[in-house]
């Protein structure tokens, strides 16, 4: 279930290609599920940059001719998450501006915890803010740095931030990706024919068939320009922290990421949940479409067969209206109904990838009922979110999350669920084992691993 | 696969309910999935009745204003299919007139073999034709009708007409449901609370918490009136001849349609499938969304299991476009990417409903063995569709259709499939069993249960 | 001052040039005075015609890409007129539909006066309207004409109207224009090169540099086609009657209407009116834009200077609104302002071409004051509007028409002016004489030329 | 004519006014006449700030759902030129940041001769600049001032500012206004009820009912908040040095400014032409609508009757198209049209008020000479503009401007006019005459008041 707990952003690079930005069009539409709020796209042409953003979806914002108005042979490209709140144009990106040393653009993914102190501290030397971005924060410590080259204002800048940033940044004749020490979020190099890609998902590269070549690693601030790829490691080694959520529920189960299949690892979830929580049922149902493959997984192992119980609407988007006079609200209904034909008679096991608030949960497990279902288990292919994340973004407050204060039972009661099993940590680790535990999962257990300096402030990508 | 290959629109109606267009907005939201090329609704307060019609999907046209200029306590709505060549608003519907009976709207589903024909013979006796649908024809007809009450006219025009039609009608103070003798198009009627409403589909009466009471009946015309229900049979009784293709794709599959469970429907095509074309596999690969619930109908027979080895795009909206300068065509790549982790060295069965012109099909053989399958299996859910539909709309002819001209065995070298199969008649007829077989497969067989009488032309609806 | 009424539409034609839909467009843009709720184009290139219409401005609706898509040789356009009302997509033109005789269009501009009745006839034959319009009454006639040729259809249902009616007509190869035989509505005839060009008003042809040949004479039918011009006179003759208001307050300054230059015949209103009502006083004052010409004519004649001493803002558009929560309603402040520099102090003489409800004069005449006038006398150049129009559009009722019921010396009172004076019938034969009396002046006398025979109704063109 | 050779923005304040949104909207669209490109509001409710900002005209980007969401008691708007090249949403105003000292806003109406030197500087000390206008300057100097109080901060921003600027400001509970100590543009102050208004030109006060008070004066500082107003005069005095232009062109002629009413100075630039450059003729014709009053001057001095005899059509928007396929240029022929019953045969005086590159004035006697006029005289009620303007906006270079570099006789002999008289600056000088001369006239003389510091650069506002 779309959830809007922890959102992503995404981003897209290219360097050297006639084509810049139409691949960076497609390469937005391959990211287009890490957000749907806004959607921009920078290029250059070596000597001239230019720039178009909107609100909404990328083959909203951009047609043939808003793309014909974007000539060049670098390109960079922003999706922003979807919220109603705090949606506005000047907050689109990549955040493109003028500066001392000639025109910057940035695109980025991830979540600062000293973005508001350092704000405040700009603002102090006289710094202007037009959007609530960490980007601008980043751009303004760029500008300031009293470095001499590119990379060393751009590493200069970076030092003084915390957190997580996937970030990719364009100027006339260079690309620059640079991945936090932790590696929060991802991002990948790739290459179709001679020009260099980078993207926050590999689905990024299948679509342009293109190659991947690898992550850009945890650390690692990569350059290139016509004299190819230069990869720097400016800041001193830290474990790697991935988001677990990536694999849980933000990137789309044909990327790979962090050096896993998301489906394959998604699967193996399910897997370990079945294993954690067995139950007695006849039919496996997801939660369509972030439940599926974790549903498959426990499908397999438990040796219950798989149905797609609940019917997804894909026709609610961004303008859907709930009638206004109505007296009832509808919520899950426009997007979810069971199929009696599935549910009816049946002990249901119902698959989803987390519980945020849990009032969307309630809602699906009166919907399977309605349906005739006799019996409705719920289980979670992750531990209980107890945490609000600051890598993220447009996370609720701790309050919000049902499981900061009611326990698994308490929330079992609360869905009106048969049972309810959420994975455990131990079973998240399992699942994901390739070697070292690299994640940080402080959404489940607060161990944040770097401290949140700034109060709790407006969202940010 | 999404074909377009013949689409159908989608009716919604409903009587003496507050919020008529509210729901009926619920309703067409249900009923999307049959037809985004244009949406309207009338309502009627019972003495004026009002429109609304656009362009595009029904949360595009709608909003709190436009619903809010539509008050009345009938309504009756209507989506039409999606085309690119002959979209125009002219042809949206519900179609909506003053006639001397005073106004009058129609909101059709279906197709008539004689509506040119009948259009030649009206203009000659001095019509004039502002559209292209065959709803237009209808709307004539009745105009013309000498009849002295409506539901006399409504038959008296009818009669006339041949083919498939599932229509709802609305007067300042009745509506009329119609499904034509051989039933060709699903029309059900159902209840909320005290209000009666009649849908294409029963997944438009789950959304809005209605009672599923039965299917308007082939050959039954339905007057919804103060005085409750009135059902007539003015035509002579004809064998039913309902849509086989509503169950092979164009439902949903958590409708029932012609008294059977779209899903349960679907998972026997699938079986039988199994059974008919077993292969040594290693895993079954829907095309998602149509071929999922075969899909997993063939994994429980085979015992091969299940996975969702291509991901759909669901952001590729009407205003994708493909970036114009590009050398490659990206085609079907924008909506599907292979899942690398499942198909990397697997011999995949992959499943999809149909397959028209076969440029699609070879197109994801491709893709799936670019993602690494070892031999990759083509099943199709249904026989091989070698007849245009009458009444259908969007039909291609004859010979787009590739089984119409080349035998499995060449449609699987064209595909470049390790093996091709189609469920037989036979399969299709065993997996709908329930007494004797009632559905138009003229598309297989060529077998029109009513002749065409006018030559190839527009499409309608 | 724009009253709207009783407003015109706005017709233009074209036959055989290479650029039909182009000119067409320029064409409309000049008559655009005459309509600006919604325009539309319909073009043929001699075997397939194609239609585009739109609510708004002729700029708002057509770009580079809407006239590209309308390729051919002959072109009718239509612009409406504008109310808030019964402003509907559906009642914009051309009239474009397919008839036994294969696809027509018509553009009109004039008003039935027995369209109610034919109407209710022609639904009683089973006729079926989608707007309200005359035109579609018109093209019903046509569709139902017995008469085998397509000029003898034409006048056979032409024959079957009273009122008022300037039509252009297009079929495939062939341009038919008419008058009706009062002719009330101006129509002309011109030249492009080797291409002949219809028009409302000669200001269409100055645009795209062509020759003014002659009007469409009163009950002329003149077809187009590759024959060249064809003239029928298929009507018996009676007087022309010519509405006086093209003169009054209609037609573009810059255009020759019924013979006379539009400017000039102002111009002498305003002479004779300066003769009529002379009065002591140090300036004239125009309502822009409208009053321009026949207050320099005052000016003339009586040697008093003319000033602009009302500013028109012509930046309000269709979209503007007044702000919700005001308590004051700005109505024509947000069109006209006083200047202080040329009012102030003086007695002032405003000119304004009528006079209709009154309260728009009484606002002017408070502003003029406001802006330090020592005496306001207001003066008409034509006689006071007692009666509605049949055969303009969006007439007002009797009693709407403050004159209709109220004495010059009560007007006087109400608009708070100094003295009235309006132009009297006897100077408004004066003004326009060269031989005798050919205009409709049933607005000031009742005395209509062809009798109403329908009831009050829907607005129309 | 309209020329865009140097134009103008327009600023609008309000302080503690409870519809403070719905008024400043009011205010934009009677300035709207100085800028099309764009427009914005800010407003406060004493505590948040919010803002809605567009492209084109005021009443296409505010509606009443926008404008409810700018609920609050003080605001500021802008209204900003016109060009094809530079327009970008990010340009629009008011300009809308947060800085240390809090969220704060500002309107600006001129132009800096050190802008691009100042940017510069600041971008060495990392600032970062989103757009290109000269606002931005400002607003980084006042978010750098180390000042304590925030009129000192701005006073210590403008201090290092030369140029042009008319400045409104907005901090929560504050508005400042500003003119530059030449006082080029022009600011005025005004009253409704309780509640203070500034506004680039008195008719934005006329239109709400506003009581005009005083200008604001040049190298005045006013700051508006709870305790009332506040004078200041932060800068040594200087001569005052305002637009000649704005009487010539840009202001209404309903608006007073720099003291004199501008219908009153603009048409004694008509008579002082008279004067100057006599000539036997029989008609004077305006080119409409800048040179009318010019014009009413010229005819009064001469006794050469005054008419109409160019009119001009007030469609003409943003998004009006040129047909592509055309052959032919329209230009000025969209716009104007000649009145034959006005021309034809008559010896013709035609009074523009400037000449920019000769183009449009050369049509506009070629279109005299079509509608029959026997001799073409062209006056222009300024003396030839052969410098470009640095206090303005988007103008033209030198080369451009056909003044610098050729005669009166050779500019006579480009227009094919049968004499060119321009009013002398002696003749500008009597005409302005109330006093010492206070008029910035470079564009005449090259004798610029400020001198440029920055090389030829950007448009701004």
């Amino acid at each position: 279930m779309e959830k809007h707990w922890h959102d992503a952003c995404g981003v897209f690079g290219i360097y050297n290609h006639g084509e810049a930005a139409n691949l960076t069009y497609l390469g937005l539409h391959s990211v287009q599920h890490r957000g749907q709020e806004s959607a921009g796209i920078v290029v250059s042409d070596g000597r001239r940059m230019r720039s178009h953003l909107g609100m909404g979806l990328v083959h909203d914002i951009f047609d043939h001719e808003t793309l014909a108005k974007l000539p060049g042979v670098h390109a960079i490209g922003h999706v922003r998450y979807s919220t109603s709140g705090s949606s506005e144009l000047k907050n689109a990106q990549p955040f493109f501006v003028d500066t001392v040393h000639g025109p910057i653009a940035f695109a980025h993914n991830g979540n600062l915890v000293n973005a508001a102190e350092l704000r405040r501290r700009l603002e102090e030397q006289g710094s202007i803010f037009q959007g609530t971005t960490d980007t601008e924060v980043i751009a303004h410590l760029y500008a300031r740095s009293k470095e001499d080259k590119l990379i060393e204002r751009l590493i200069d800048a970076l030092r003084r931030v915390r957190g997580a940033y996937s970030l990719v940044m364009l100027v006339e004749k260079r690309l620059v990706a640079v991945r936090d020490p932790h590696g929060f979020r991802p991002l990948v190099l790739g290459k179709v024919k001679d020009s260099y890609v980078v993207a926050s998902e590999t689905c990024a590269l299948d679509l342009i068939e293109g190659e991947f070549l690898r992550e850009i690693e945890p650390g690692e601030m990569l350059m290139i320009s016509s004299k190819g790829l230069e990869s720097l490691r400016p800041f001193p080694p830290v474990e790697p922290r991935h988001c677990i959520f990536e694999h849980i529920y933000f990137a789309r189960p044909d990327s790979v990421v962090f050096g896993q299949s998301v489906y394959n690892v998604r699967e193996a979830f399910g897997r370990e949940l079945a294993r954690e929580h067995p139950v007695e049922a006849d039919v496996v149902v997801p939660v369509p479409d972030s439940g599926i493959v974790a549903a498959l997984g426990f499908s397999e192992e438990s040796g219950i067969p798989f149905a797609m119980g609940l019917i997804r609407n894909h026709y609610v988007g961004r303008t859907f209206i709930e009638p206004e006079q109505s007296i009832r609200h509808f919520g899950v209904r426009l997007k979810l109904n069971g199929v009696r034909g599935v549910l009816q008679g049946r002990r249901v096991v119902v698959v989803d990838d987390s519980i945020v608030r849990g009032t969307t949960s309630q809602k699906i497990v009166k919907m399977i009922r309605e349906a005739g279902a006799r019996e409705v288990h719920m289980r979670i292919s992750s531990p209980p979110t107890c945490f609000p994340c600051y890598f993220g973004i447009d996370t609720p407050t701790r309050t919000e999350l049902i499981a900061s204060s009611h326990s698994v039972e308490e929330i079992n009661r609360y869905l009106t669920s048969d049972s309810l099993g959420y994975l455990s940590r131990e079973g998240l680790r399992k699942a994901t084992a390739n070697g070292p535990y690299v994640y940080c999962d402080a959404c489940f257990t607060g161990d944040y691993p770097v401290p949140r300096e700034d109060p709790p402030g407006p969202p940010s990508c």
